[in-house]
């Protein structure tokens, strides 16, 4: 199945593409989504849409998924962040996709097999995992980790099922 | 012009429309979209996603307004705010309609004269302002109030330039 993982934000979001198939997983694509801080929100928002939208036209995943959100101390971040969570999560919907949520300490689990290992750790298992992988950027590797973090929980809920 | 007032929320969304030419105004309608918090929270943006674009269809808005949001000091409220006002921001956009945004204090001074009024001024006079109309609720009445603001905003730019 083709997995899409999602690491939101306004200014960047980053995105990753990856196929599962049980316990193998190879990369097909990865990218990061920059709006211009210049523009209007709405208009921010609205670009942050359509490049969510193409994406899901051109790699039709079957899954998705987002971090839970650490909840910044800043308000406004916040703010700003469940803007672009919320546009996110909408496009999903509509294209019929369900998003699963991974707390952090779930997704580091899932690639480096620790929930205390450090953010750098986590990229360079994502590479391993994903042997080829050019990675766009930070919030690429971590849309690619919250995706490997969902083909896991899928293929370990097939595996309890079997039994 | 055809203006809609909107006082986001993931629960309860705000929504009033009025018509205004010049400093004359008129009720066209009011309401409120509720989410169902039993429901995941893609189902709900959806919910909300999917109402609004229907009153637009419904109303076509030349314009629009919000309140600009009074950060809450809870982390996760004001993420859950984000992610509804992200979504309505959206709705517009793609609608090609423009929203004001304005703070609470401008649309205070805006309906009742001052900018220290007190919320339950704030909707008297939205009743005495919109002759005839039935409120739905408070978040309505918010939205009205907003809409207001922002016929107000225009009636003045408008005199402005004629000046």
């Amino acid at each position: 199945m083709i997995i899409l993982g999602l690491d939101p934000g306004l200014g960047t979001t980053g995105w990753g593409v990856i196929a599962a198939e049980g316990n193998r997983l190879s990369h097909i694509a990865n990218g990061q989504v920059r709006t211009d801080a210049k523009e209007a929100l709405s208009a921010r928002l609205l670009a942050l849409h359509d490049a969510l939208h193409d994406l899901m036209l051109l790699h039709q995943p079957s899954g998705a998924a987002v971090e839970e959100v650490f909840v910044n101390t800043n308000a406004q971040s916040t703010l700003k962040l469940g803007q672009a969570r919320g546009v996110i999560l909408l496009v999903a919907a509509r294209a019929g996709v369900e998003v699963g949520e991974y707390a952090p300490r779930l997704v580091k689990k899932a690639v480096v097999g620790t929930g205390a290992a450090e953010k750098v750790q986590v990229h360079a298992m994502v590479s391993r995992l994903l042997p080829g992988v050019k990675i766009a950027g930070a919030d690429a590797a971590d849309a690619l980790a919250v995706a490997i973090a969902h083909a896991h929980h899928l293929a370990s809920a097939r595996r309890s099922v079997g039994r």
